[in-house]
């Protein structure tokens, strides 16, 4: 059972270290590499520089450069978490030449847009539709937050709050606003931000607007268009789904559109389930989630099959190859359903995070640092790879700012609870009932099951421990202090909603040993879902595994099958530290199609043949991280 | 071995007469509902009438307006042939008048085209590429030559003539010509059939022209788009190979770009291999037949699997669901497979005539000859259904001429040769060594093998009867009065290029008995083929199968498997005359993925399971005769 208000609060990521051979170095690497390298593109693409107004462009102007000032927003974002974790001289200087700059980019009004301040003046708030104007509201106001919360400093909040007084100033439903909402939702969840950090409800209250004003007839997209004396029939994406516009959000039967946008918006409406107090939000929320996750979500959590819309087609359309599942619509669903595992608890929402991380957002970025992919294919004939820069560079900052607060994923408390939703070694330090706990895990996760907690608090205090079952995890075992926990006796072990609970008196230096079985798994998708009829992938733990070309020299991998019916016993795991930054290798055989009889032929009356073939799995977010090449996750079923 | 002159010589379609239950009742119908209401729909839509030059049209015009001269045109072909071989004095009337209304429509200079010369007169050949004039010019003189053919009246052939000499005039390597040829081939093979009908050297040296300078050097369509003021760089479509000028003939590797232009193309190609003595064009196109069958056509003889481009991708990119296979390219293929049979009578090109016929090109129109497909998918989700007219209506009109003079494709004759490369009951009158024989099939072809060839001579008469072992057939038996037939004796028996020889003295009422063996066939594509993978097709004699929607209630077509290794046994053919105008099913068992289980989880560790269902198999070309649902022809291959 749901309830609307949260009865979870996320331990910050600010109180959460790695010390682990998985996660640690990948944020020092986004520290020192990732955000770096982000600010030298933003700058080198005159991103930062816009702020100075003082450049030229086309009129009309190519869409990416009109929503640029986002990039440098969510950089700044980006850096302003790493600074809260990590203090860096340098990069708290750049940190504070970019808030100037965007400071001084504010006009006297308290607008703050770079493109409609130099470039286009007559059409600020004309377009609202498509020109992203509102949605570089949301990401400054986003940088802003950040910036306050990791330095301090009020100056770059300050500006941000005179834009968003400008902007609620110009839109709501009162007499002499304008009836409008962003087509590219963002501002929403950023104003929740603010809120919070300002304590000032007329932000809670415009997002509140902007999401119920959404879709509402006449649509304000239709007004706007004839305004600019433009038909709205001619609008080139067809619906307004795509901009979640074309029906109010409670409405809303299943997720459509840009997806990136629909997983904004549904971030904020789940925020205002809870600040307003509001079940038909919570409502909405959980059936858009059910939805998604039984008929429009890739194995790897990447969504929105469609390149042409950056979004979602129709159910169970989910083509590996021609997958989009854009980095950033991943993303969106980790913060989503981080909002959502936040009202009670449900590991089904933290299992939907475990799986978007380690797979379809963690693939977005290179074991450098530095090369992202902004779409994210489950096979590739060998074309797809990352890049150092794109001219829509949206997924790049946004890996960046994801990592720098991931420790913010990992933990919650209640009023008497300590919920641990992902494994990682590391430590915690959080509250409960005002008493200080620090949590320790020692784990080689992911790569094995084994988690060691270590519960330090300063004297005996009673909470229930909720320790995450992944939905993945058929047989576990625990033990406190080396003694199997039961459901009687002093520890008082329940399970529910995909956490065990572990009610007792904790003292200091209790231990709990929690180990989840994680072997080699088969999995196979809906029979609807046509592309992949007769597929089979292989999991281990929260890993989807794919295979790549350079481990299976000059094979075509679409030709391969494997025998899916016992893979625990057919494919060995193989822990390799010097392979892709240390992983653990599924190692097995397989089949591959003999193309011998059919170099002249297209058509026969009798099937190919088969050879076998040595297979070695990699993780599928470790993908194109070595030669150029092939790559498979949806293998062919063969066998029994 | 191919020789570059052609050894053989197609029986003319007024020759050939059907007295069979498949194809006379089509013919019939053709003549009785589809010519007349192509007639209707080209006077519904202002074609016939826009001859009379007193229509308005917008500037710029949509493009099926810009050719649709050649609607009409294609019609009065298709009534031609009918008048040829059925006197019909009402369609003799109205062929009349729209000839009359043609001729009227000329130009002084001899230009004949109703668009520019009503509406933009201006820009007359001033975009070959796009807009179809010379095409339209094409089609008026196919029409012009079977009006000819049919009332041996000259007139529109004489106003044909002098439209071709204002063409001839008008392009051509000499000084002041235009080095043009029309992005939509089409007059090159029209003009050889005008130099046969009036033996003018001028038009096949202009045909060979047309196709020599195709893909030349500077590019044409990059000069005339220049001189249009526009950048040929954006020409919408990308490539040249869409209009077959992105490199000259001789050097194409590759069947690529627009299937229809393609096939009218290398139509031209393989006549001016035989007119002109040229080794060169023979070799091209058998290597470009090579390459497509083995890597670029369907299994119904549907070409062109991209709607975008109506016409090729990759090789081995063949998805069965979003096939384009435009009715007009399958068609295309058998002109041109008609002409490369003509060189020494291989019986690769027949099969592939027949493959079309039966399957890719009769799927094209209704059982009650008024609908029409453009687009011939192999499979559909219930969306896919025939119309009674198009925005664009290339194709009625073709399958209306083509099925006209039907009977052109079943037969040629040699110095000494009768070849048989068509089966169906009727008789074909022909000369062999300019003495008269007549050959009567009888057979109830294509549903069952057994033909029996009546040879009626007129005394003894040596020569060599040619019958066509098709590429599906494995087993036959042929007998000579009553006598098996072998390799010695006094019918000299032997076998090669996909046809049995039978050489002998011919007497007054010999017979040959030829049983096909015709087993029911499980088909595999080649494993490059993606969206084949695992999937199996139900072949009969000619005749490729489908399962459709209504013979399967509410089961989804696409999740039924079949085990394939078996089908000539655990499937029977059934003949049903009262079904779909007559014809053999195929009734056997196969599974079905249960669903249950599925509702509400989208991937799982397990397969799915499966239950048993009865299979009903009903021929492809009649799919959509019944009530509007789903349909494959590629099923899932389960079991063994």
């Amino acid at each position: 059972m749901s309830t609307v208000k949260r009865q979870l609060e996320p331990v910050p990521f600010t109180q959460v270290t790695f010390e682990d051979a998985f996660w640690a170095p990948r944020l020092e690497l986004n520290r020192t590499v990732t955000i770096p390298h982000i600010y030298q593109q933003c700058e080198a693409t005159g991103r930062t520089g816009a702020f100075d107004l003082n450049f030229e462009r086309p009129v009309p102007s190519p869409i990416v450069l009109i929503f640029g000032d986002s990039d440098p927003a969510k950089w700044m974002e980006a850096a302003s978490y790493s600074l809260a974790t990590h203090p860096d001289p340098a990069l708290e200087a750049w940190v504070d030449s970019v808030a100037e700059k965007i400071i001084h980019a504010q006009q006297q009004d308290g607008y703050l847009n770079t493109h409609f301040t130099v470039t286009q003046p007559e059409m600020r708030w004309k377009n609202l539709r498509d020109w992203h104007e509102l949605y570089c509201a949301g990401h400054l106001i986003e940088a802003a937050v950040a910036h306050y919360q990791a330095t301090g400093q009020r100056k770059l909040l300050d500006a941000l709050c005179r834009y968003a007084d400008h902007i609620d100033a110009t839109f709501g439903h009162e007499p002499g606003k304008q009836r409008g909402y962003c087509g590219h939702p963002e501002i929403e969840l950023a104003l929740v931000k603010l809120y919070h950090a300002t304590q000032n409800p007329r932000y809670l209250k415009l997002a509140t607007y902007f999401v119920d004003e959404r879709g509402q007839q006449p649509n304000y997209f239709d007004i706007e268009a004839r305004a600019r004396g433009e038909d709205p029939a001619h609008f080139w994406a067809k619906s307004y789904e795509y901009c979640q516009a074309h029906t109010p959000i409670r409405e809303q039967t299943q997720v459509v559109g840009h997806a990136v946008r629909a997983m904004y918006l549904l971030s904020a409406v789940t925020d205002l389930a809870h600040e307003n107090d509001d079940p038909t939000l919570l409502e909405t929320g959980e059936r858009l989630w059910h939805q998604l996750v039984t008929r429009r979500i890739y194995l790897t959590g990447g969504i929105g099959a469609a390149r042409h819309i950056e979004g979602f087609t129709q159910d169970y359309d989910l083509p590996d190859e021609t997958a989009y599942a854009e980095t950033c619509a991943t993303i969106g669903l980790m913060q989503w359903n981080h909002r959502l595992l936040q009202f009670s608890g449900e590991g089904k929402y933290a299992d939907l995070i475990e799986r978007a991380l380690y797979n379809g957002v963690l693939s977005g970025i290179s074991l450098d640092g530095a090369h992202f992919f902004y779409e994210n294919p489950l096979a590739s004939a060998g074309h797809h790879h990352r890049e150092s820069w794109f001219v829509c560079p949206c997924c790049p900052p946004n890996l960046a700012r994801t990592l720098a607060s991931l420790g913010g994923y990992f933990y919650s408390t209640g009023a008497n609870d300590i919920w641990v939703h992902q494994y990682a070694q590391g430590t915690a330090k959080m509250k409960v009932n005002e008493r200080e706990v620090n949590l320790r895990q020692v784990t080689k996760y992911p790569w094995d099951g084994d988690v060691k907690l270590e519960i330090d608090v300063a004297g005996p205090q009673r909470f229930t421990l909720h320790l995450r079952v992944p939905a993945w995890c058929e047989q576990w075992h625990i033990a406190v202090n080396g003694e199997h926990a039961s459901r009687s006796g002093k520890d008082e072990l329940s399970m529910g909603e995909g956490y065990i609970h572990l009610r007792r008196e904790w003292n200091p230096g209790d231990a709990v040993e929690y180990r989840m079985e994680m072997p080699i798994r088969a999995v196979w998708a809906h029979p609807a879902v046509r592309d992949l009829q007769g597929r089979v992938a292989l999991e281990r733990g929260p890993i989807v595994y794919c295979l790549e070309g350079i481990d299976h020299a000059g094979t075509i991998l679409d030709r391969i099958a494997i025998d899916p019916h016992n893979v625990s016993n057919e494919f060995q795991v193989e822990q390799d530290d010097q392979l892709l930054g240390g992983v653990s290798v599924l190692r097995g055989k397989g089949t591959v199609v003999d193309e011998s009889g059919w170099e002249d032929v297209l058509y026969r009356n009798r099937p190919p043949s088969s050879k076998s073939i040595d297979i070695t799995a990699i993780p599928y977010y470790a993908w194109d991280n070595r030669a150029p090449g092939q790559m498979r996750t949806w293998l062919q079923a063969g066998g029994g």
